[in-house]
């Protein structure tokens, strides 16, 4: 594929992916659709299994969503071979240049959808462009099928140019979401020098870039399931123990945590569930949350301090209370020397206009959410390597886990134009190699 | 049949009804196994649309659902003819009777199950015996099983014997759990002269026997919708609207309204469901509630506090509520005459080993719950008729509305020989007519 | 006094106390009152210690605050002489009758009134008859200075009559509200065959006289200490934990627990006070509650997962929680021969125009609250003897424990004379003395 | 006095008013004492309401309050010429410079202490020093007894050199603390050309000086009175509406209100008061609370939400709610160009031993809470001039607002040199006046 084609291709593939939207850990269809168009390319990407540590997946649904999603992705005519290879198991990596080269730089790409039904209002572009998703109650409403078409359009804006000299490692990763999948593909980070996550939106505008976010925030993901006793709601209430009023204190109590004087912390509890019967006590409830802090020491102590919530709440009413942490990520900041190298980048390209191809570019930025790159980027750190978290701006129609979250598709393709920069770059150095 | 095989079938009956729990308005399967039986008696029952005024149906389930409902029942073996003379309707009535002899006596059978999965512990009598509710999350929990075959039974009793002279109306109900169904059967008891139900246990021992219980709480069942704003959790919650804040806080706040002090009352949620996605704001949130009180008066200014705290709890984090009622039944009590009657009945009758057939009869008991055969009761007792509502004593294994609920069986044949004796002695009167 | 003396003394003797409400284990000036007026009547009353184990008064006010009301009353008039010899400790007993006769009776009369301030409107009678407590913050909102006016009258007409054969005691008791000032004087009826207490209103009216009133609630009062750490509000709210959000939570959760299907119940938390200045986190919070059950069985439960909810909240936050019990009444009855006995002797008592004394008498009634007089009852039940608990009816303005409460007065005289006859009734029986 | 004599007199000041602590609008001691010194000095201050506008003062006590702390005062020495020129109204302000020449800078220096019981831990230096506050439940546990001490200090320093060109102000404000008494001194700053506040500790070390915090946090304070019904809580609790189930579920509530994705907030309830007899349904109960956001957009937004759960949860339950705003002040930034060049003068600075004054001098600090300084900030900067908020750093033993806070006297000195520094910097300055 030359440039234009490339260009022309990088909206199509967006929407085909935003039109299946999958959760984390179900990206079947996605999986396929990514390592059948990288072979397409003539790549050989290693799928499911072959590259993740299967047993290191976090908030794993159950076997029968899984085989459900697996089945689907097949009805949607995902290939049966890379289905085959998968197994179980979603996600996909692939390395461009040499194979006797190191492997000089990692990219992330996400690519796991939200359980959020889409907006079908007429002025909600994929309602109105029939790309919306078809996937009832999953929709792409934070950008990683953009991610995920970037990191396609990578992959043939390299191969399409001079080969490289050194390794190119793509990362397409499940359940960014929650913070779950990172931990999976951890291995394949070790010992790279350096990495590059990047993210649309956030805040910016399309024709900003920002090369050097800081503040991603540490976050842990945890479900609690409250256990209580049914009995008869009118004929022997003081026979049950009500799991719902277990939950519901704790949903307040949990957003009543105190904010930090030292830093912003978040709390949130996004999905509650229980009891059945209008005349029953309630014998279980479950409970989806998290918690957020701009450092690991805060995330600790809010945590802790969300379990007396939890397990003080459930004591309250004689209840149970399980608590499971689903979904895990570090804080984590960009290294500035590297960002300000990226910075460099991408104020050296024009548009064929020969104008800046970005309007503005910026160091850093404030990050304010969580992103399991957090996990690669402080191995790659801990490792005495560099890694940056990138957002490119994108003007949104809605915010970040809208129902009629949607993106301007015209930020893409200076996007790739400076990925491609950054890599190629990173490929000519020596001094990746000692980094 | 004769008396020996109807003894014989009661348990048979109640387990084959058993294994089928459907619940309200969803009891397909169970109409065409009572119609089928009653029609094999030799009767015409009347089923579903026939005999129910369909629009009167309260807290009606989706037409999906019902639609679910009804295929599974025709995949079950359930009588196409009847399926099809049904609609999509349930519940069933029959007369027997000479057809131009008035109708004296209304006995209401009800039919449905809880939407509570049944236990599946070897000790559970149904999972040791392989009756237990094929349907998933479904259980006869209550003992309308029981119930339905008693009505059954005592079809099967009275064409056994001699002949009426004047006619007893059988009802079998559906939807009585939520008190949502006897609305709709309401025509059906109209200008008779006696009404009479009867629930197993209620807290009473096998052998004991209650022919006018009282306290029939008046009950008011309401979904509450809490309606916010979806927002990214971490990037900007200021920009949601929590409706699961909003449901935690109106679910402690029900539990949290009074006591009074002239009489006992009820408030319950059962059943608490909002948001999905972990780190999205959620932007709904639905509640199932029930308050009840042993006056109508005292449960009208419940329910208009119930409101209160659920508008209330809304209006705390900007978001909307909508309250639907889906059932409702008035308080009532047996009347005290009827009851003297049918103790002096049900003292007359003898085991045949010439030993009492009930070991305990009294006239009153507290039933401490809601039942709406109290809108028949009213409904005959504003027309100046007499109702009563007996309670068989059954000895439980676990109370009313527990996944390990079981009844003894032992119960339902004096049960059923004391029905056939009410039955008798109401067609033999004259008084009835001119109640 | 003659008949028509203490006739006319009652409102007055009502009306002197009513002005000097004074709250549990305060009612020095209120003891001074009674016991100098029983002494002018020619009695000798015991005072405080001489009467009362000291050391089992429960829920006792600090010295502090003792000694304050202790000053108070010397400052409003009260004897010197009485003060010294009640030395800390409120509430008097006298005997009447022969001192080497047995005791046959007790008479129990409660002299506490509430942490209440009195309505100021002029429609209500002690403002306007210029007789409102003196005292900012305490009111008789339940009655007892009528009682402990009943009490004088009845001393002073058992002294007008004819010499009893027998003793009858008369039990002045402090601190009945929060049912903690009987176990203090419980020594005072051991060995007694026969003890009644009266309480005006209750629910009903002038004219009735209800002999043996039932459903006395089981009660438990206890404080719940909440303490957490102060810190900055804004700089570092981290650092607190809050005491205040413990006690909301608790609070709420009390009142959450379960209505019970074997009897009425009732939770309540009548003040909470925690935190101090606006900006700083609130290291304490008190919380005053009560639980009642219609039996000590129940009662247990309940207290027992109130504890649950006070220790489960302050986990929620990271708190301490120190429980106190305060006050403890167990459930009672009164014995239905006794009942049955006073209501024949009210039956035959007749007014000057030969009328009956009472429009309404009644062996029974529900009196759906908690008295301490139930101490003095299962105490004398457990010894082989009696108990009654009467209702004294009396039209109400308001509810007891309103700001408006008050009494209808001319419930008082025929209440009167009741007693008399009931004391002069039980001193001339035999069978009193082998009960 | 000589330089030496103020050095040694500061802690003496200091300690005089750490130990007569008083809280907002009751600083009838301190003004006293503020007003005497300074005359002793030589200077003429007004007084209470010749300075202030005793209108605007906002969170005013009770009338009742106020005559008892001016009583107090009296009792404890103050000067009786001085009380009588203040009348109820507390506050102080002196010019130091020739009458006839402008007034180039304001300095305030905040006057009161906080409702919070000081430590009587042997550690903690007041106690152990015999300084600690006389006055119970009240102390300056956030150090503007140093603020004070630094205000005295100045006007004896200035006064002891060489004349000033031009005048200065200082602004002895009383009520601080919920940000409640800059308003009525706003007159006094109006036209002049700079104005600088000055707090110690804030996080900052001993021997660290910022000259231009910034996020100084809007806040507004308020009351929010519950108002409900009284009733028995046994026998008709019904009948009761209970304020304290409304201020319970209001104070979870309000914790509740989302963080904001662009800025920091605070939300508080440092003090709840409700009820009074544990056995009465509570008619009343007060809540104070706070809520503070780095912007004031963002704290309209929150105060508006703040006024949501406060009458949603009084709506619950029936109740009435009053909200007052009872102190409010803006956000605020000082001037970066003021702040440079009071950390020019800072850094010039030198000690006897010749070294630099300040181990640290920085132009920007984060304040992170709220000061109504800010008043004053927004006013000079709205009429042209500038303005900086100082932060001193000073070794805390404990947080502010903890009743074991403690301060390190030894940065009072350095502190008040710089002070002197930039007030006779500001005097020589022809460009305060066009500024």
């Amino acid at each position: 594929m030359d440039a234009q084609a490339i260009r022309a291709a990088l909206p199509r593939w967006r929407q085909e992916l935003h039109a299946h939207a999958e959760e984390g850990w179900t990206e079947f269809w996605t999986t396929a659709y990514v390592a059948a168009t990288l072979q397409e390319l003539g790549l050989s990407p290693r799928v499911g299994a072959e590259a993740l540590d299967r047993t290191a997946r976090m908030g794993l649904p159950s076997p029968q969503r899984l085989a459900a999603a697996r089945r689907r992705a097949r009805s949607e005519g995902a290939d049966e071979t890379l289905l085959h290879r998968m197994g179980d198991c979603t996600g996909a990596v692939v390395d461009i240049g040499p194979r006797e080269a190191p492997v000089v730089l990692a990219l992330r790409f996400d690519m796991d959808a939200l359980p959020l039904p889409e907006s079908h209002a007429p002025e909600h572009a994929p309602a109105a462009g029939g790309y919306a998703s078809r996937h009832a109650g999953r929709c792409h409403a934070c950008g990683h099928d953009a991610h995920t078409a970037l990191g396609l359009g990578l992959a043939a804006l390299l191969l399409s140019g001079a080969p490289l000299r050194r390794r190119i490692r793509l990362l397409f990763q499940p359940a960014e979401e929650e913070v779950r999948g990172a931990a999976a593909m951890l291995e394949l980070v070790r010992g790279i020098p350096r990495f590059l996550a990047v993210h649309i939106g956030l805040g910016l505008p399309t024709g900003t870039l920002a090369t050097g976010a800081s503040g991603l925030m540490a976050s842990t993901k945890f479900d609690a399931v409250f256990s209580g006793r049914a009995a008869h709601a009118a004929k022997a209430p003081q026979q049950g123990r009500d799991a719902l009023k277990g939950a519901a204190a704790a949903l307040l109590g949990l957003h009543d945590l105190p904010r930090y004087g030292d830093g912003e912390n978040r709390i949130h509890v996004g999905d509650l569930h229980g009891g059945g019967a209008r005349n029953v006590v309630a014998d279980k409830a479950v409970l989806r949350g998290e918690t957020r802090a701009v450092t690991c020491e805060m995330a600790d102590d809010l945590f802790a301090r969300a379990r007396d919530v939890l397990e003080g709440a459930a004591a309250m009413y004689g209840l149970g209370c399980r608590i499971t942490v689903v979904g895990q990520a570090p804080a984590a900041a960009s290294d500035a020397d590297l960002a300000a190298r990226l910075a460099t980048l991408a104020r050296s390209l024009r548009t064929e206009q020969d104008r800046p191809l970005f309007a503005q570019v910026q160091e850093t930025a404030n990050m304010g959410a969580s992103d399991d790159a957090a996990v690669f980027m402080r191995a790659v750190q801990a490792g005495g390597g560099k890694a940056a978290y990138a957002i490119l701006g994108s003007d949104l129609k809605a915010g970040h886990h809208a129902p009629n979250f949607d993106l301007d598709e015209s930020c893409l393709w200076p996007g790739l134009l400076w990925l491609e920069a950054v890599c190629r770059d990173c490929a000519a150095q020596d001094d990746c190699l000692d980094a």
